[in-house]
């Protein structure tokens, strides 16, 4: 694989909010890409960025801080990677603007997962959906193209599925997420709502994401098509008074019977398809195994490989299926920012990005 | 139904701990029983309880105050209704004791919870349990007894599940809760623990005794003995930072195919089979329909009843069983001590409690 | 005193927002007053109050459900009484109109607080400043009138100081505050700024507000003015993680030389000026002293006397000035709705209140 | 300066409680100290560090996991600079015979920290106080020695007020601290006491600790002794819900008058002694600058220049001293565990240590 050199530019759309400003954060030391745009709504334009974004997190990037917000055009946006942390409001016409115009759009809104021809990558576990964009670019009649990224607790949820997916099928997924605040983006949530209480509801459809986007992301590829996993899921989320990390508790079913044991081995052997290429985001361990009988926790397991692992404990058989599990990874980066990253990451590494863009 | 006067002197035995502290309120002002003795630990016997408990509420009544901490010793304790708080470690044997000393014992702990002739109770649900105290004495030679209530989490659950139990059997329950740390007792779960964080984990078999004891709670006194709900439960616990109220967040199979509409005309129209009786403890509604879509909520809703009613809202279907709801009760009220109480009164009232102490 | 019969009907401006809502909770069974009317700004006009309010209590009374909102106009609004929880960008021209057309405000907002023939009023400190009353429409042309409330901080200040100004006199005040989330209203304060944080700021001059409005509520009545009292006050503000009360640790000055026993002497020995007035919103205690040395704490203390009482703790003497101590108290009851409400109460008794309303 | 090569062996007395814990993990990759030795109480002694700690950040690093646990006696453990993380009911004894042993003892514990003959040292601040290491060794007869560092809350408002001291001279020091529940250490504080609350009071003498450290600390190297600071201190410590990091707010009285402008100016222009050394725990900037109107907050600062920064913020005028400010600073890493590793670099850079051990 050819590191670019020199680094190629990418522009961050939606870039004040929450997610935007996790991009930023992200991308401030990136080895292959550079932050060169920064758009966002009307009311930012033409601020410096360190003017137009109420910072959240500790610093902002001295590089950020001094560019000019632009607008969401791809006329004024040049850069041949666009990363979108659009509200779903806007994120459907903007982003397919940008595709027409003949850049990868790297998305977190929701507007385009489910569409069909637009793939749901999460690239450890279904790098080959990228194949998808042929027949996207083909359909659309674009140069470019969209690659979404899936709802925050989806990725989770998949991401610790996928081994047990591939192993054994899974036939049904009982799933309570309790979710971090950042989730939210700011304000987000109030404070009066959520401290010391739990609220079990997440607008917006979040029980529907995850029961629509799991299956796709854990489908095949066939016949220029994603045919989805045969899986039910069943999912019951909660906001809850936690920064960072969403834990996911499951109850499965799965296609044929294996113990826990049985489970637990094919976790510990499971290797991502893309370990060998050696992406500059890619955790060296996508699934991290917790030994504690109460762990995984937010606090001490959403960080680890640098937010972008997932990690999993309290691996046990159930009364009814045939074995529970806890998932834990962080939501703004392996949920969010730092998911599409990877994903764009992915696009170059496998060539999907121009050549005269990526040398 | 005769209200007892003069009021029925009861103890509590291990009074010092956060249970023990919570019958001390709540037998405050009771109308028909009057604390009388507190008993605790050897390392408290003799102090006044003012010194013997570090309170964790707002202010211990001065009656209470007052009182010297006996031995948990039934040639020591007089009282006829005797509370338990004792943790499992010594209970089991403490409370045999009172209860062949003729005492009516109403226990928190999970010692005899599963015993075959121990009734667990929950008066709106199965009140005709206490039958079983017959073949108890009966057995064991006892002239007092024991009847004990369930588990926190597993009152809250059944309280949820009793009219869908009634109106249409239920099969499979899969449940994930969120606990408050108040479930731990005093001093409990370190803030270092579970500030802004999650903890998918709770000691002492939390699960098992929510999956074992819901079916024997949901059972059916039949030939003298307790036919236990043909339920499967499984059960993910969870500890967040909530200082009051469990959330229970379930999907439910049941045993004959129902509508969301449906079980919210079951629940609203359910009522307790001792909705009659007028209990001092009981609430006028032991189960509150929230009509918000994001209710219940413990801080909102955990107190409500004085803590003695739980609420229930999200009634919605499942994209694998029948119906998904949500269920909140308070933990050290309705889940331990306002339980153990409100179990006590139903005794009087059904005549448990000998002539010559409750007139 | 008479007590009203039949209740005078009251109005509050901005209902919908958070003290407005605590306005409406505390007048839902108020013996003297009746809430007949509920006024917000523009948007809310027209619409049931249940659907214009956020409600974020814990259940809305059903009469103040079923009011329609109205506009904040004293044409439109009819109530001789009137409760402002407006904001302060526009309560200074409402409120005087109101007052203009004769109404009796009572005001949380800051605007008018300092002003010299506004009395800023706490019944049990300062009851003789209502008197300001007739120099103010005497100057101002009024048949009606405007009487303040202090902020939420610097009511809690006050009252426990009070007692030592008039035993002692005070000289500098070290004040630093640890406010509760409330305070910022509704939504307020985002989780993500102050979950497991603290905010060593608040804005709208808290600082400052206290720093002026102590020494005029500890001002004396002279000459048909108020004559501030003359002592100098250093606040430090700080936003913590609480939801309600706001706690104020002092290292005081005095006048003259006092041990902390002698300080200890005067707190217990204080009488409040409107203890034979059976003011119904009136505390028995307004003052309640602490006896546990880590106490007062917002959870257990800040709702004393229904949320009217401000406790006093750890009173000791201090290596520089003469003695510290801690307050606390209900920042949205005593030191907002219920100071105003108590306001109210205090010119109905005193007269204040024209007689063919309050007879 | 010479680096240590090859690393020098050390040693953690008190290794398996919070402060020892954090030890371990800075000592992980120190490059001149090499963790060799752990030692606890009687009931670790033995067992694998591993085993006898209940680990609380994220990961215990590898080498020390596989340590056995030694006990605190210089006949067993032979590291030539031995780290002292013991209870102050212990520590006072063992850190003698350690020293007298020919150690060099860096002890966190407050038992020595006021002896005329121990210095008490922020090497930023004061490294020549190292100088009474002669007096010390002389009159007590050692070929080791003892160096405390401060308690945590003064450590931060120490730094924060040294360049005033040198520029200015303080007179008076007002300070409301409001400190994590780390500094408690594990399990301390329960939960039930401290979420959604503030306590304001910290036990073991705190606020004397920071009204006589800081002095001390700020004080002159004279005729082979410490002159204190001529100041006066008084403090008001709480207790927040915040994981790591203590904020100081200070109101001063300073010895020649000045501006908040002359304050700021000083503040940017300090230069701490030690800048030219090197130390490899000494960060970049000492005191960090917040330009934020809300900063500094534990979340966001307490952790600059690796948890060895205090941020400093809100310079302003006071009302009755002549300025304001607040500081912010790690307390288990600058304020305990950091602080003593960094006062050991110290101590090797300037000789300290013998030849033989660091050559």
């Amino acid at each position: 694989m050819n590191v670019p050199r020199p680094k190629i530019p990418v522009a961050v759309l939606g870039a004040t909010g929450a997610v935007g400003q996790t991009f930023i954060r992200l991308l401030a030391a990136h080895p292959w890409f550079e932050l060169a745009e920064v758009a966002a709504s009307e009311r930012s334009v033409g601020k410096a960025y360190s003017e137009a974004a109420h910072w959240i997190a500790d610093h902002m990037p001295d590089d950020a801080a001094r560019l000019s917000v632009l607008a969401c055009d791809p006329d004024v946006v040049s850069a041949p990677i666009v990363f979108s942390a659009l509200d779903s409001s806007v994120a459907g016409d903007v982003e397919q603007a940008f595709a027409r115009a003949g850049r990868m759009v790297l998305t977190n809104a929701r507007n385009h997962r489910m569409d069909a021809d637009v793939p749901l990558v999460i690239p450890e576990v279904n790098a080959d959906h990228l194949q998808l964009l042929e027949a996207q670019r083909a359909r659309r009649g674009w140069r470019g193209g969209i690659v979404a990224n899936g709802n925050c607790a989806a990725i989770v949820l998949t991401m610790a599925l996928t081994p047990l997916q591939r192993a054994f099928g899974i036939e049904k997924v009982f799933v309570a997420t309790l979710q971090a605040v950042s989730g939210a983006g700011y304000p987000g949530v109030p404070t009066l709502d959520i401290l010391g209480n739990v609220i079990p509801f997440i607008g917006g459809g979040e029980e529907e994401k995850i029961e629509t986007e799991t299956p796709k992301m854990l489908g095949m590829f066939r016949g220029g098509a994603i045919e989805h996993a045969p899986m039910r899921v069943s999912a019951q989320v909660h906001r809850v008074p936690v920064e960072n990390g969403h834990t996911a508790s499951m109850a499965i079913t799965l296609g044929r019977r294996a113990s826990p044991d049985d489970v637990l081995s094919v976790l510990a052997g499971w290797r991502s398809a893309i370990a060998e290429r050696a992406l500059p985001s890619a955790p060296r361990d996508p699934l991290v195994l917790c030994r504690q009988p109460d762990r995984p926790q937010p606090r001490h397991d959403a960080g680890r490989g640098g937010g972008m692992s997932v990690s999993i404990g309290r691996v046990r058989g159930d009364s009814i299926g045939d074995v529970r599990m806890v998932a834990c990874g962080h939501n703004t980066v392996r949920g969010a920012a730092g998911a599409s990253i990877l994903n764009a990451e992915l696009l170059v590494a496998d060539g999907w990005v121009p050549d005269e863009v990526a040398p």
